[in-house]
């Protein structure tokens, strides 16, 4: 903590929201839905449990896809319910013959916000906290899928995603999401190929999502403090609500369902390749990155930490093994040095 | 990202406190003083300069002594100036024989900050931002000398330290500080040695300062999502104004020339213990706790990325490797279970 010294210590940093929820009870099997009763289908808020069946659908799917690519490991699988409704399931692979480490994360949760978080969250929540009461909570419902998968070998890159779905009792719902990629070489097919496959699913639903959504990516995963992004970028997306809900959850079911499409190809071609220990090293340089993006800036992972999540579940996302090396310069012209410039500089792959 | 779904994105985490000062410039040769001419030994603000000088001999004495252990590796120097005054230099060990990585940094730092951090920070702000119009900024002098040593043993404990001198313009002045040992095993011996080195170096100036600020340490050193400390403690101190400034000196003084005395002995006696590989697994794991805090938790740390801080400096304190394993539990019983409850349960060691 070298400027320590320059922080007044009660001040420098402040509690995150809370959101007020019951910590969670772990269970040996999972209960058919974690959506309230009342949020069936049949219920007032019928895209709840929608949004829930489909990431169970898809986390099934995955899982499947990615155990078979590794060829040796298999999932753990952890559940957990919470006394208001919602709870989660973990399914993560570790110590595979091609992950080091891949974790998929289901988590539905029942809490409530204050509305200024809300108005902050949403141009329309602002309207609807208009009748509320000053400092009257608001109840809300989110249910997300999430996940990290670190390859072993440095020439198969890194994946993440998470596509989730946000809404108040007041009825104030959006979607938000996204799947990136974060390789520590270039590969120039790799990206056509990942972000090819991406501008597809987009462009099936809307020609601006693509260009749009590859643009909030290269802004949202970067590590601020060294003027990089983590990786190459993907899609990312928050606060969707300007169309019908049906249309965003059928994109973000075909985002979801497109992961592996979009991912496992990169890993079959690479999952083999032969790599130097020098390669190894940064691979590992480039983990610590992670690493400093997701304890640093990942506003989940932070709020998660802060506020009661399942510790375990949340830091799945950290790679097994990482260095963090002093002042660590990559020859100008290398292979590393050409990753970074793509770092510092966000390019068009497609 | 696991709980990325319940974070409304734009309200999660708040700005810190800008404290608006400039980037530094690397520079070959550091000035005599990083201190401003005015705030020398003859000007307005004689602890300036004096603290300075200090942490700079200190500096140098601790570096010696630390590579007269590792025996193999030397120190890199970096220095930096900033151009309203101030800058730092950084020595950094890697790659040695004892240690994978040893870094203590100077820093010296002009800045400004708003009043309501100035109050917050400490009681009598308050009365000097009485006289200031609103939104005024306080401009404040900080120096400071901070320390992490990571080992490569398992059975040699990871050693941090920091000493600092605070001052706004208005003569508002406060010191702060403390050193704290991370092992990965109970050793005590070695924990009654670290500890009774600083009970000792305590009571020749207080004799409530060591109760205070080893309770303080096990407070402040703690990894809050896992509800356990990231080492056995130390002590740690801050906002400390309430005597004579060259008591408090003179004890800051004695707990930074002691780092050596409390924290060699015990590598000496461990830098070739033989260890197994699970040991040092083990090792590695604690360390990705280490990071865990420092990421999370470590204010200095968080501010500094934030603000503009030389980063290699900054981070200098994360370890070279670590492990992050999915739901790592040691066995009841074991010694990894038995150093775990000693992080959930603070200990008396003298």
């Amino acid at each position: 903590s070298a400027l320590a010294m320059a922080t007044p210590e009660k001040t420098a940093d402040k509690n995150p929201t809370s959101i007020g929820w019951d910590t969670h009870k772990p269970v040996s099997v999972i209960p058919d839905s974690l959506v309230r009763e009342g949020d069936g289908p049949d219920g007032n808020y019928p895209m709840r449990a929608k949004f829930e069946a489909m990431c169970r659908e898809a986390q099934k799917k995955i899982t499947a896809q990615i155990a078979e690519i590794d060829g040796e490991a298999t999932f753990q699988e952890d559940c957990w319910t919470r006394a208001n409704g919602g709870g989660g399931m973990s399914r993560v692979l570790a110590n595979g013959k091609v992950f080091e480490k891949a974790g998929v994360n289901l988590s539905v949760v029942y809490g409530s916000m204050p509305q200024e978080a809300l108005q902050a969250a949403t141009e329309r929540g602002v309207d609807r906290a208009k009748g509320m009461a000053p400092g009257e909570r608001v109840p809300f419902f989110a249910c997300g899928l999430s996940s990290v998968m670190h390859p072993r070998n440095p020439h198969c890159p890194t994946m993440h995603f998470n596509y989730r779905y946000f809404e108040t009792d007041g009825g104030v719902w959006w979607f938000g999401g996204g799947t990136d990629i974060t390789p520590c070489y270039i590969d120039e097919e790799d990206m056509a190929h990942f972000h090819g496959t991406y501008k597809r699913v987009c462009d099936n639903h809307d020609e601006k999502f693509y260009p749009e959504f590859k643009a909030w990516a290269d802004r949202y995963f970067v590590i601020s403090h060294r003027n990089e992004t983590r990786g190459l970028g993907g899609i990312f997306f928050d606060d969707l609500n300007d169309r019908d809900p049906d249309k965003i959850f059928a994109f973000s079911t075909e985002a979801l369902n497109s992961v592996v499409d979009a991912y496992g190809p990169i890993i079959e071609r690479h999952k083999n390749d032969e790599y130097t220990e020098q390669e190894k090293i940064w691979q590992q340089i480039r983990r610590g990155r992670y690493v400093e993006f997701n304890l640093v800036y990942d506003r989940g992972t932070i709020f998660g930490l802060k506020t009661g999540g399942r510790i375990e579940s949340i830091l799945m996302s950290l790679p097994q093994t990482t260095r963090f090396e002093y002042d660590h310069k990559p020859e100008e012209g290398s292979r590393e040095w050409d990753f970074l410039q793509a770092c510092k500089h966000a390019r068009e792959w497609v």
